[in-house]
């Protein structure tokens, strides 16, 4: 029955921390306590109001399928959004409510690729880029990135490694798993390149209200040659409904609905009439303040973790990841994090989780859980190294 | 920019009822008055338990990602729906929850199909089929199928043309767009043909719950070599949420968990503890009410088409559909369909839509709307056939 398995997913990668959260939940279930600092997704539920508004639109019946490219009501309210905090006006046809990120990852990607296309990605970077890739049967171009250009890539990056077979960049600002974040310069320049070169950038911006210094950049005010990829999942605290958006070229926005027809039928009807209440002042009060709770976290991580002699190259100035070298401590991060897990009761995600350029030198700690448990999983982390070096 | 488009995409088809509806909408919006027998969606809305159970999670702060594979309670309330309903007794681990039936076909055709594999389809059939092949750079090899075989095809279809790049064989009971079913001898002959030529079965079964003539078949009872994608839209009224699920071979578990990992992260987390109370007496009693009402509404129309002049020469057992044969009226059902769209006001999908063989002798009714509707419908179109013919 394996011969029945694809050729081009036999070497589909484990996610790591998948391997350590299944350890972590035996330890726990041996009665261990464990501080988790490795997940990707905010401790917050959803605000009340959207929660509420999501209940109101079901006991009104609203659970039939929605147009394919989302309700009309939801993807003006997106516009607004646009209009409202970045002060770029975005046609709404052009947004495509998918479910989740995910989902407007598939379509972009699946929109441009041909098999054997190349896509170029940094590494590290969020591993479901390179998966999704594969899944298409395309091919990913790695471009290693270092605490230099903020685990960013460059213009020369591009030009190093530009072939024919390219498609396609991706880009995440603010970026998992590092938080760094893009200027306006870097990322139009990078666009610009790709764009001449026949290809297009998908810029991933689903932590962008997660902002913590200077003003979030969105590429849609920038040029209209890009995919712009975002979500209701980690600034809206919806994480669990599975609901995002893609704003694509207009030229492109046919291609992309017929392929949301195939793919999905359409996104989930009680997460968009939820949504709409994402937008509202009552929503956002909760929002920021969320989000300044977030910064207090990755002020507090960013300089404990200094203290106890991990060094952070390039400042996180989004999302809510901290991506720190561990070299002092470590020539291997997989054992240190194996070791945090076995003896100091703190779970971490490997750098190799995001690729292979030093990521035996990184590891990521996520702030996704309150300040009590981020002081408690730091002094745990204190006390072995302490102990062990 | 449209030189961006994949080209594997260039030849996307369109659906032609999402002209038609577009071109409905207009005359709406026009003040028309228009009967829908055109959509693929149950009437009624979600079971107020459903609903009732989605909004108490909520508010509990039920809001997070669910593990990839869905929420454990559910996967074991739907190895117990198997074995309540149906005496088969299915591990709950091969159980994964999916956004809709769509998820579960794009994990179930991604896990197997390397470019240029080739996916055997019956024509006519349900048309996101083919697109998902093509999407993922396989090949559809159609088998036209007629009343003959029930619309269903047979080991004889297969073997005439089955070729080494063969790596699937999608079947629907009770299928899209013609509602008939395949008995258990006949499925287990498919699902064994295809194991032995080493490639895989993949039974949609969808429209299970909705089966009004004899006992509806899984092919869980009669093969572990096969996969079987259901859903929680059409029995049990649900479409808006996107929930289905895959039952997959053991052995192909652990590359679909991952696969589901990479394109969705998991599926929507209201919807499954919604879905948890699918499976309650007092839900259940809703939905069978309901079953015998669309029962009813399939009697009412078939009679009602066959006086007009339209024949129905495969009997609908089971789903919302009846595929009816106009040739006796029109040579060129696209042509009926758009007659009966301006001239009569009222909406159906053409054989265009489902296929190329024999497409243009035949149109698709759906009974999704009430037995009002359903006779004010079929008077019009007496009455058109009346003047017309």
């Amino acid at each position: 029955m394996n011969a029945l398995i694809a050729h081009r997913l036999l070497d589909l990668r484990p996610f790591w921390v998948m391997k350590l959260l299944a350890r972590a939940r035996e330890l726990e279930a041996q009665g261990r306590h464990l501080i988790h600092m490795e997940i990707g997704e905010p401790d917050f539920p959803t605000p009340a109001p959207i929660v509420d508004a999501a209940c109101l639109a079901l006991k009104q019946g609203l659970t039939h399928y929605t147009p394919a490219v989302g309700l009309r009501a939801l993807r003006e309210a997106i516009a607004g959004y646009y209009r409202q905090h970045y002060g770029v006006d975005v046609d709404p046809r052009r947004i495509i409510v998918t479910p989740g990120a995910s989902g407007a990852l598939l379509l972009a990607l699946g929109a441009v690729l041909d098999a054997g296309d190349q896509v170029m990605l940094s590494d590290p970077g969020y591993p479901c880029y390179r998966e999704l890739v594969r899944f298409l049967h395309g091919r990913v171009c790695a471009l290693p990135v270092d605490a230099s250009t903020a685990f960013q890539p460059t213009v020369d990056h591009l030009e190093s490694r530009w072939s024919e077979r390219c498609r396609a960049l991706i880009v995440a600002t603010p970026a998992n798993p590092t938080g760094t974040v893009l200027t306006a310069e870097r990322l139009l320049s990078l666009i610009d390149y790709v764009h001449r070169r026949g290809a297009i950038t998908i810029v991933d911006e689903i932590y962008q209200g997660l902002t913590y210094e200077g003003q979030p950049v969105t590429a849609l005010a920038l040029s209209r040659d890009c995919f712009v990829v975002n979500s209701f999942s980690k600034y809206f605290g919806m994480t669990g409904w599975r609901l995002g958006w893609l704003v694509a070229p207009d030229e492109l926005v046919p291609v992309v609905d017929k392929l949301a027809q195939n793919l999905f039928l359409a996104a989930s009807t009680p997460a968009q009439h939820a949504a709409l209440s994402a937008f509202t002042p009552q929503t956002e009060a909760i929002l920021q303040q969320r989000a300044r709770e977030f910064r207090r976290r990755r002020d507090y991580l960013i300089q404990r973790l200094t203290e106890v002699g991990l060094t952070v190259p390039a400042r996180p100035k989004g999302a809510f990841y901290v991506y720190a070298d561990c070299s002092a401590l470590t020539d291997d991060s997989m054992v240190l994090v194996q070791q945090l897990l076995e003896e100091a009761g703190v779970v971490i995600a490997p750098g190799a989780d995001f690729g292979e350029h030093q990521n035996h030198r990184f590891v990521r700690f996520a702030y996704t859980t309150s300040m009590a448990e981020l002081a408690r999983g730091v002094e745990r982390l204190q006390r072995f190294v302490g102990q062990s070096f």
